[in-house]
């Protein structure tokens, strides 16, 4: 100390007005997120844009991550992020359907389009317009936050032969696959996630949906229900990342730009970790339990859920002038994405099996 | 100036040592990449990481993009890197199979993965490990740089219904599916992109290979060749960022975070870009020249095309211990992920084919 002289101090003083970036403090944000810390992949976008952040800004722009263990209000992020007690959260836009019923199409729809597809629809086509659109009366800003790519249609303790067998079946699925399976006459209930492996042991219920073979094997399902039915109703779930506006807003354009791409990288990057994940689980399940059988569900049951599901679309869009335009949007950018997924993946894949 | 006293000149002095932030000099790069700057999706990730390192720097790290029209080297790109001339380079992995055979496995190999099997193999297996060991040599780094997904099997005057109806066609692919055409009896050529139309329209050549619909719909070639052959032979080609090394080492960790953050983002990207501009170029191409077919090769012509790629695959691994160990790794990852990917995406897009 006795070396600084009144000169050198004024200077000091003087240098932390002159030097923006010795000045600028450091941003310190919380983000909540709808899951547990632990439960990759799902975790993973948050904590991978937690990284980016720190390293990008050189620890100038910090954000701490809750998970559900800690804020105890997993379907409470919109709430908390609108009103500002957490700058960001993460989570599954349908989980709103009930504050704003257009919210589904930003995670999937029932036969609606695949990772790519929706991607392409986002950032090449119309999502990120309509997306942004039915978010502003939240106040936040919405993005997507990481995709599972298609999901299997659940466990089942029987095989599903035709229709008959929905009747009275006691199953575990929520959202608009679940108003698709009421409709076909399936008793559809939901069960706490602590529960579901008992339940589905004991026969409290016949069946249940999760994720895929990389978040399933870590609840076990496939040791007590050995049909594993293929998907239909979540094609391509996106997670969502979404920031209050007023936040965003007082961040330097450097933390913004850095913030969204770190946001674009991480949501990705998730795409390709349950990818391996389900890659890797799926060996080990069918090793592990030979008896485990894939099943598509017949073609009659199939039919009967795409008009279920076309019907509850066209009933919503008939109540609901936002969700039409989103959903006549969806179809047509889907009608073309997919004539293209058709001749391209699809036809590959057929190549690579019939050649085999 | 007048107003600027002794003591304040001397802080401002001291300011410029005390603050890192502003003593820290702009850093300025060059790209050179292997495609005219307007080529898109193709030149859009190099696009992309300059914009968006600019702005995350706050402008304190720039990257000059150079197009092919400037440099004049598209196939010089690897060593102007390595040289320094250029700090990074944008081109495909696959172009330097000359200089070592296993640079291959970074860009696509026919009958090979999916863009999501190979990104999965990339970030979650041993991909990313590979790909630096193969890089190492020519002291470069070397990373993901946006996939075009399946690439159409190329544009036919006349149907192929036999092996025979190969023997003799002259066909401009190049790559190891040039090499595969040609044990086939194919008279393969090469023929620089600015003549490819018009030797196709003139019985030139009978056949070519280009990209798929987003990328060919501008060369033209619909309008003169009508059979459209569905992909086998680069099934999800990855473009390559490559870094001088001592040009990255020179970096701030802030930089170093911020170029490899953008180069991921922007990567992602180009595949939904891609996905999206076939999407709506096929679209037109069939309204505006119904007559085109797409056809999918017979089955013994396909049978025929695996035969070979195995036997030359196995070939290159019986020479090259290190191509050995990665065509491994890359077969036994694959095997995993494509039964994943049968029971997942496959089987999806069947469904809906399916219900329809």
């Amino acid at each position: 100390m006795k070396f600084i002289s009144k000169i050198a101090l004024s200077a000091v003083a003087l240098a932390m007005m002159v030097s923006p970036a010795m000045a600028e403090k450091t941003v310190k944000w919380k983000l909540a997120m709808t899951w547990p810390s632990t439960l990759t992949p799902l975790a993973s976008p948050p904590a991978k844009v937690a990284k980016l952040v720190e390293e990008m800004s050189g620890g100038k722009f910090i954000i701490r991550i809750e998970g559900k263990e800690k804020h105890k209000a997993p379907l409470g992020i919109l709430d908390m992020v609108k009103g500002g007690q957490y700058q960001m959260g993460h989570s599954g836009s349908y989980y709103w359907k009930g504050k704003d019923i257009s919210t589904i199409f930003f995670t999937t729809i029932p036969f609606g389009m695949t990772t790519a597809e929706q991607y392409a629809w986002f950032y090449y086509d119309e999502g990120m317009k309509y997306m942004q659109q039915v978010y502003d009366r939240f106040n936040v800003l919405n993005f997507p936050g990481g995709n599972t790519g298609v999901q299997m249609g659940g466990w089942f303790k029987k095989e599903i032969n035709s229709i008959t067998d929905l009747k009275g079946l006691k199953m575990r699925i929520p959202g608009l696959a679940g108003e698709v399976f009421a409709k076909l006459g399936v008793n559809v209930t939901n069960i706490p996630a602590g529960e579901l492996y008992t339940s589905l042991d004991r026969g409290t219920i016949d069946a249940l949906e999760w994720v895929g073979p990389g978040m399933d094997i870590k609840m076990g399902f496939h040791k007590v229900a050995p049909f594993y039915y293929t998907g239909w109703h979540e094609p391509a779930s996106e997670m969502q990342f979404m920031i209050n506006k007023r936040a965003f807003e007082k961040l330097s354009p450097e933390n913004k730009a850095i913030l969204l791409t770190a946001m674009k990288a991480a949501s990705a990057d998730m795409y390709y970790e349950n990818f391996a994940a389900s890659a890797n689980a799926w060996e080990q399940m069918k090793s592990e339990f030979p008896n485990i059988k894939v099943k598509t569900f017949p073609l009659p049951v199939l039919k009967e859920m795409k008009k279920a599901t076309d019907e509850l679309l066209d009933s919503y869009a008939a109540k609901d002038e936002q969700f039409k335009t989103i959903l006549e949007s969806q179809r047509t950018f889907m009608k073309k994405a997919r004539a293209w997924t058709i001749i391209s993946d699809y036809n590959y894949i057929k190549t690579t099996m019939d050649v085999e």
